[in-house]
């Protein structure tokens, strides 16, 4: 365990810029709310990426890449996309720098005026509906199933590692249909690859649902989302799903002919998740004792330690341990051997479980002589002697298991923490408490906002498949007929 | 072939830049200088970071993060870099919008005016080494091997479709190390990563070699570079990896304490290459029928048309043409099938053949008789009925064929195109009909700059392991030892 290193308990928020830093993932850059994405970290992200990407491609979707910059005069053409988004953004207003007059630096060069600002990306619709507008004549063009890797930016005041900085990277989908039907299904696979994602490959159980029209995404009809609980008892929304109707079309004037030889608006989904799901990910698993990962995540699965005194001993350490490590290799297993002579084995016990590397390995002289290798899990903590017979397999079956472990705990811990209130004192206590709350609401945003103010609780999301029941409004007492779910937000 | 589209000879210029937007690789988006990269040239430009990033790591380097903005005063402090990097630049002033006056759109919000602008990066040397500073205090600390893929941004006053856009892809490596003659050998060992790309994926002879002293990086002590002929005796400078020395440690301080126990500045290497190798890919094979792809960066190997009149006919060529796509899938080609019946199989064929598809297959009733199919080359457009026995493995080595040729005649035109001249006059009239000049030169910027004054025609490169030879400057008549390239250049 890192020296200071705060437990959960003692100061959460702590614990989770500690642990970032300190397992280095990010850091804070010279520029405020811009993160420095560490190559362990980054190592992590490429795992994600290229699990998401492969999961787009097999629906059908492929990338493209549009422009950073947009004009300003584009956010206005949605109207309730300018009110929810065009406010706080990065602009450009110059293009050239010149010597300063004193010759000791740079000014801008105010002869570099740009005519129109523009605007670094917060989201591209805008830039990508102007697009669509030259590709799509008619239903024959149709569908485009379009994906991009990109980074955008939103001026955020508060910034935190990976949860909510003003850089960040994420994927957005833009796609655009012939019918509604089409653009809602579309919305809905999306958000089926997302909730499979956290769940098969974060280890994160997630709810699937539907905002309310107060938390939607400014533009869209209806957003959905994928909601997980952190350790903290605070929701993290981890993806959005979004079907945005006519509404970029005719913002953009995009039409086509249909099979009926009639012009209609094209119809659009655009979806999105970022290194946000860093934050969830690090949240979700880990632990006082530093980084916990998912295997299917974990850029070392396997980290291989030499325990020895004499030379000749590592000698015959590595002779064993390198064909344990092609073996496992051979396997798809992302295996480190740390034969490093500068760190002793304990700092590497501490390194690897600190990093959150699911199985560490360590081998000294008496296993050579008995044919085993001591065995530690990072989810459990638990040390163990196996035979080296079949090695391979078992700790392929481990990693699995410890997926599956990671999972379960996950789920546990949110059925746990997922209570129902019926009455307003009931609710109140609750979100002090933290965690998610069943609760009646009566579907107004005036109602939302208040409890929002009073708690400072949202509606995270209304569940897919949602159990009817007769109820009344924990705040409003007005019928209502289903529980949706309820907590305070990162 | 396309319509109204243009041969080389006619409009070499507009052969590009028409061949770039009906194959749908790039189009010019709705802000000046910046481009859309569309599917089919994204599915390209996939394929190039995919085998980029495998030699990146396979030569021990790790992807990470940095911002997309750089505080205006980072630039000053390496005097060179800001000379030749700050100047043309997009600059954020403000950071945030808010509704105009009259109600009917968004204005730039005075109030939030940044205290010191941001850069949107150019090139990231100096966000890159003020983050360095904090990772580096001792020898165990070092060599820094990292590579971050992003885009940049440069404002070109005259910009063209992946060779010269405001805003590009690249990838940039920076690594830090404890000696020059570590660095030197990590600048060369990038070299020739990037020419083994460029000659065995890319099919793209290139020449390694040094630049002058006025053709460098602004910052580096020496920049090498890949030079490529264009099809219009143009060359392309298509990768560039520079030795920085100390320049960038000292103008950001960072220093290490040595195995010695000394504080010293640490040594540094940066190197990159961008989108543009997307126009040298298109140049260096295309023709006049439009693109031609050299199989390893081809998104689809292998289109497989269908040739028939009824109904029953497809679903017999069908079964058989899935039977070759799978199989041909399982040995990592990757194949298009094209039943639509939405097109005839002329319009497939010309767009498969303007797409520049390496191989197109065409199987009709007959073929399903004579257990025969019809092979189309892209590369040498011939024609030849191939019998179905152990059709995979014939594709296979056909594609390996077409690879070998594309780089082959490459190579025969740069070397028909590669002159030796020994007068100004002959250099002269060689400068005219374009290629590779081989001639003497002095060694001054003075004199260069008058050649390139008179003649638009640059010192490309240095040759590595240059024969040396006695000579006089084509210029000067001063003394020299050895022969340099020049050409006019993209």
């Amino acid at each position: 365990m890192a020296k200071d290193f705060p437990t959960r308990e003692e100061n959460y928020s702590q614990w989770y810029t500690d642990l970032v830093t300190r397992a280095d993932l990010a850091e804070n850059s010279a520029v405020r709310g811009c993160m420095v994405i560490k190559p362990y970290g980054y190592a992590i992200w490429e795992k994600i990426q290229a699990q998401l990407d492969k999961m787009f491609k097999e629906t059908g979707h492929s990338n493209a890449y549009f422009p950073l910059f947009i004009p300003k005069s584009f956010f206005s053409k949605e109207a309730n996309h300018v009110e929810g988004f065009a406010k706080e953004c990065a602009v450009v207003t110059h293009y050239r720098l010149k010597n300063s007059e004193d010759g000791k630096g740079i000014v801008v060069d105010e002869d570099a005026k740009l005519e129109e600002e523009l605007i670094v990306r917060p989201t591209s619709e805008t830039i990508i509906w102007d697009t669509y507008r030259n590709w799509i004549q008619s239903y024959r063009d149709l569908p485009i199933l379009v994906n991009q890797w990109a980074n955008v930016v939103r001026w955020e005041m508060r910034t935190r590692l990976f949860l909510r900085t003003t850089e960040f990277l994420w994927q957005e989908g833009h796609t655009a249909h012939e019918t509604k039907q089409e653009a809602i299904e579309e919305t809905l696979k999306i958000l089926d690859v997302y909730a499979t994602f956290a769940e098969k490959w974060m280890a994160m159980p997630v709810h699937k649902g539907l905002k309310s029209a107060n938390e939607k995404f400014a533009g869209a009809i209806d957003t959905y989302c994928i909601e997980a609980l952190m350790q903290d008892g605070k929701a993290l929304q981890a993806g959005t799903s979004h079907f945005l109707g006519q509404n970029f079309a005719k913002a953009f004037d995009v039409k086509f002919l249909s099979k009926e030889n009639e012009l209609e608006y094209v119809w659009a989904t655009s979806w999105g998740v970022s290194t946000r799901l860093m934050g969830a990910l690090i949240m979700a698993h880990s632990d006082d004792n530093g980084l916990v990962l998912p295997p299917k995540l974990a850029p070392i699965q396997v980290a291989i330690v030499p325990i020895y005194k004499k030379p000749e001993q590592l000698e015959a350490i590595s002779e064993k341990a390198n064909i344990i490590r092609k073996n496992l290799e051979a396997k798809g297993i992302s295996v480190k051997y740390d034969d490093r002579t500068t760190f002793k084995p304990g700092w590497k016990f501490n390194e690897y479980e600190f990093k959150g590397v699911p199985v560490r390995l360590a081998i000294g002289p008496r296993d050579l002589e008995n044919g085993t290798v001591e065995v530690a899990r990072r989810d459990t903590l638990e040390k163990e002697t196996y035979q080296l017979t079949d090695i391979e397999s078992k700790i392929e079956h481990l990693l699995e298991k410890i997926q599956e472990n990671l999972y379960n705990k996950a789920l546990n811990f949110r059925e746990e923490n997922t209570l129902k209130a019926d009455t307003w004192e009931e609710f109140k206590a609750l979100v002090e408490k933290g965690g998610f709350i069943l609760a009646h609401w009566d579907g107004t945003t005036e109602t939302e906002l208040k409890i929002k103010e009073e708690t400072k609780a949202t509606i995270r999301t209304i569940p897919l498949n949602n159990k009817q029941e007769d109820g009344k409004c924990i705040y409003s007492g007005k019928p209502s007929k289903e529980r949706v779910i309820f907590a305070k937000a990162y």
